[in-house]
């Protein structure tokens, strides 16, 4: 650090100016001289009397010497403050914008290595400011947040180190500023209790400390970090308190999306959003399959023109592929016998639920089986117990942290997988009571009784449904051999939502043309598709999953926009 | 099998005709009866002579009466044959569609576990047809596929198990049908010389053969996928002997892409492209990364107008993402720290070049540094090396199924990183005799002649190029802190061409702000990325990077489609 002194420049008025919240602010009080040029009067309208006069004027003149007394004073003291030597002024600043001027190779710490083992160690940090108060001049309280952790902080006036100017600078620098802090690691005597600190029994006694980046919004910053992160049982409690806690409308976090991510709930959630892809690679990688990137540029509207969205394209026109369906099945054609592709799929529905994104990720795959379609089942089974039994082992301290602010009942997986006929789940939901007929799809109303069913019976948030009727599902699905009103196609079910759907595909060139036909598409508008078929495809099946669904019904979240990143809907292209 | 047999259909009119380059075809010989009801006249013109015309009546009558003998011979042998017992007719036939009727959990052979070592051990296995030869009516030669492995296979005539009729049927397969192939492993005296073969010792005797999935395309298909794997050599050799080998042109190819992918080569090459994301993701991952998903759908058009595509979006429009940049900027400035993507990217440029695509897979980074963007050059360094020197160690066996094909040098790493200033790049070619301006950037040509020049130098296709000039970068570079002519950006570069561009971003605000009003860029056309800004973000650096030219350069291949699975250009949207 010490080549960097130098470069140091201490101008606090740099800083923007310190929001609401801080207690440090000095509330600019309102001067109480009286008013002047307008003959005063009783409350009633009458004039004053002489002695009311006199009183009054004695009073005021009582004030008013008070008050330039205090002036006086004040200005003394001021003027005294800025003749003096500040002793801590290399201690404190504004360093200049990195433009990668040095490279030291310096050790910094990180939040989450601080431990009351460390007792009396020195710590030099970068990390996000994310609360300050001030309950005097000489002291600072602060928290600092480095994305899932945070930690508490004090800077107290000392004799030689920490002056009265640098304990009222730091205190009005803005949350959200990215500092350097250099200090002390010290035990506490009894663990913090402010739920957003998760280093418990250590805080940092503060030397030094420098902005970093400031934080330059106009104004103040559209909400505190640390509100984002509080629960809606915290918020509730608060509201018959002096100091009601305010709620954050999903709308204002999703406009503001940066400041919303940085929640340790955030950090946690999109960790998590990872470690699934993670987990559907690992055990695909494992089981064979060779992932593919499918072109989402296409030359026709795949499904059906009404829900693909179409792209200017030179002098034509492109289609947004709503799925990688038909290059995944391609790829099987072409022998690749195991493939798999995470990446964006479109969807031009004008969908404004809880569930429904024109834009998420696709977590697909799709194998050539060697017999039969359960081989597949089987797999996907398989892979989906992988993902369950070690998102809690490796990412333990996201989900509890997510938790934290969104508590939700564990999510129940089962010991053995449960896969239901469609005939036996119709006849579950009957026993139930809900009128349902025999070829119709599922309503998300049916969907969350029979997971409802399901959890009582079987124990369990996830299980599968197989056999749809055939009537109900697209083109390329292959009929059931022993009842052509069923089909050999499945939907994965978590909490009562489906977030896989997937069949065994006609394979044979020929029954593909009759079934087109049927669904009334003509050949020639899916002419390379069904040329692949036509130079021979393997039995296969597959299933596409919708990565949101899957997070966000694990976790237990309601609205599928908190799980993605930036998310996209029939209203939303922006952040 | 044995449940299987009951089921299995013998309809051999069921299969395509067989095509040309199956020897067993029978050519239908056009018969050389003298043409009717037309004087026939000497070469000359004058008409024959009475001698003449007798010898001639003669010899058509000698003919007539040879061909009814012919035609009745065969006609009783047909008649025999057909009344004949075919005692093997249980061991070929069409197998009904697989519709998952039965599920029997036998086991299969894969090509791949063939080995002399297993000389007379039964093998039953379902594969590609890929060619087939009969010498005789008695003797059929295939081969067989499955994704990169080959081998040969014999059917013989026997007096039990092998009829002539069996012969027959199966030398009329089409080639690209998937046979399941019933025989014993058998060791041959001598390694097979056919270079399509990739099993040398073993070969298989087969007893039962049948048709799983027949090819159905109407009249020959496009090509061969023999002939498809076959080096430019090997065709160029065959030039001047009786049976030239066919070129088979990259268009052609992009038109059957199915087809096409099913070689041997690019089945290793699409195994390469998911080794390098695989590479690409383990490195990251081991390093702190987290993967994110970043919306294709943008508000407004991201860095010029003219190279985005235009969508459709509900009343409204949208813009395909050409890169995550602004996305992935705004995960850092939200703490993610360090961040990848593996997805698509959209360029609307009309580039009809050998390394353009409209659209590619982006491998992109971005990271927060602690102190100089060279922590993310260093970084970015180790990950290509740890991507240069785990590809040949797993995947050998693809990378020597490609040379096969296409033969290159092979590509050359440093020792230790070779990172040349720009400034120093440009004396180099000046020094080679290039006359190049200091500020301009490079072009194709002193791309590639720096590369030349570089490998001559340090022996090594790989280096990066630092310090370019500012005004030849985007308007979110930062400048050199020293000489603002430059910037802190960087390229990275294979074989002389480019596959990485990155740089240090401007993470201050303001200083953004105008850097956006230099490059007459309204903030206001990108306000959610500029508060990003405004709410503090670290310093970072980044880069993306072509996955399919890093591919194509590693393998020294001449064209970027050759490694899109379906490659979209401005004249290529399908298949």
């Amino acid at each position: 650090m010490a080549s960097e002194e130098t470069k140091q420049v201490n101008v606090p008025g740099d800083v923007a100016p310190a929001v609401p919240g801080n207690a440090s602010v000095q509330q600019a009080s309102a001067s109480e001289a009286s008013t002047q040029g307008k003959e005063e009067l009783n409350p009633d309208g009458t004039p004053l009397s002489d002695k009311q006069r006199r009183k009054r004027a004695e009073k005021a003149e009582k004030e008013r010497v008070k008050a330039e007394k205090a002036a006086r004073l004040a200005a003394e003291q001021e003027a005294r403050q800025a003749a003096e030597v500040d002793y801590a002024a290399d201690n404190y600043g504004v360093l200049p914008m990195n433009q990668s001027q040095e490279k030291t190779n310096e050790q910094l710490m990180a939040i989450e290595d601080i431990h009351p083992d460390k007792d009396g160690q020195p710590i030099t940090m970068l990390a996000r400011l994310q609360t300050s108060r001030s309950p005097s001049a000489k002291l600072v309280f602060l928290t600092f947040r480095q994305t899932m952790h945070c930690v508490q902080a004090t800077l107290a006036v000392t004799p030689e180190k920490v002056s009265r100017q640098m304990t009222k600078w730091a205190a009005s620098i803005t949350p959200e500023s990215i500092v350097r802090v250099e200090g002390t690691i010290t035990k506490v005597p009894k663990p913090v209790e402010s739920p957003s600190v998760t280093v418990k029994e250590a805080e940092i006694k503060i030397s030094r400390i420098f902005v970093a980046v400031p934080v330059t919004w106009e104004g103040q910053i559209p909400f505190y970090v640390d509100d984002a992160t509080r629960s809606d049982a915290e918020i509730e409690a608060s509201q018959d308190t002096p100091r009601p806690l305010p709620p954050i409308a999903l709308d204002t976090r999703l406009d503001n999306r940066v400041l919303d991510l940085r929640t340790t709930t955030n950090q946690a959630i999109f960790r998590l959003n990872h470690g699934i892809c993670r987990l559907f690679r690992e055990f695909l990688e494992n089981n064979g399959f060779i992932e593919i990137h499918t072109p989402k540029l296409q030359g026709a509207a795949t499904e059906s023109g009404a829900s693909v969205f179409k792209v200017d394209y030179f002098k034509g026109n492109a289609f947004l592929a709503q799925s990688p369906q038909l290059a995944k099945q391609m790829a099987i054609a072409a022998d690749f016998g195991r493939v798999y592709e995470i990446g964006p799929v479109f969807r031009a529905e004008d969908s404004n639920t809880n569930r429904h994104m024109t834009e998420f990720t696709g977590l697909d795959l799709e194998m050539a089986f060697q017999e039969h379609y359960h081989e597949v089942v089987d797999l996907l089974n398989q892979l989906f117990m992988y993902i369950f039994s070690e998102l809690p082992k490796r990412y333990s301290a996201e989900i509890a942290t997510v938790r934290r602010q969104y508590p939700a009942d564990d999510f129940l997986v089962p010991e053995a997988p449960v896969r239901l006929d469609f005939r036996e789940a119709i006849q579950m939901l009957r026993d139930a009571g809900y009128e349902v007929n025999d070829l119709d799809d599922l309503s998300t109303e049916t969907e969350r009784a029979l997971g409802k069913i399901v959890r009582d019976k079987y124990k369990t948030d996830f299980y599968a449904v197989d056999k749809f009727p055939l009537d109900i599902r697209p083109f390329y699905t292959m009929p059931d051999a022993n009842d052509k009103r069923y089909s050999n196609s499945y939907d994965f079910f978590m909490r009562g939502q489906e977030i896989l759907s997937g069949a065994q595909r006609v394979h044979d060139a020929k029954f593909l043309e009759e079934r087109l036909a049927q669904a009334q598409i003509p050949v020639s508008a899916m002419k390379h598709y069904v040329d692949a078929f036509r130079l021979g495809a393997p039995p296969h099946a597959g299933g596409g999953i919708g990565l949101e669904r899957v997070l966000m019904l694990y976790l237990g979240l309601g609205n599928i926009r908190r799980v993605s990143l930036f998310p996209r809907d029939p209203k939303r292209l922006e952040p």
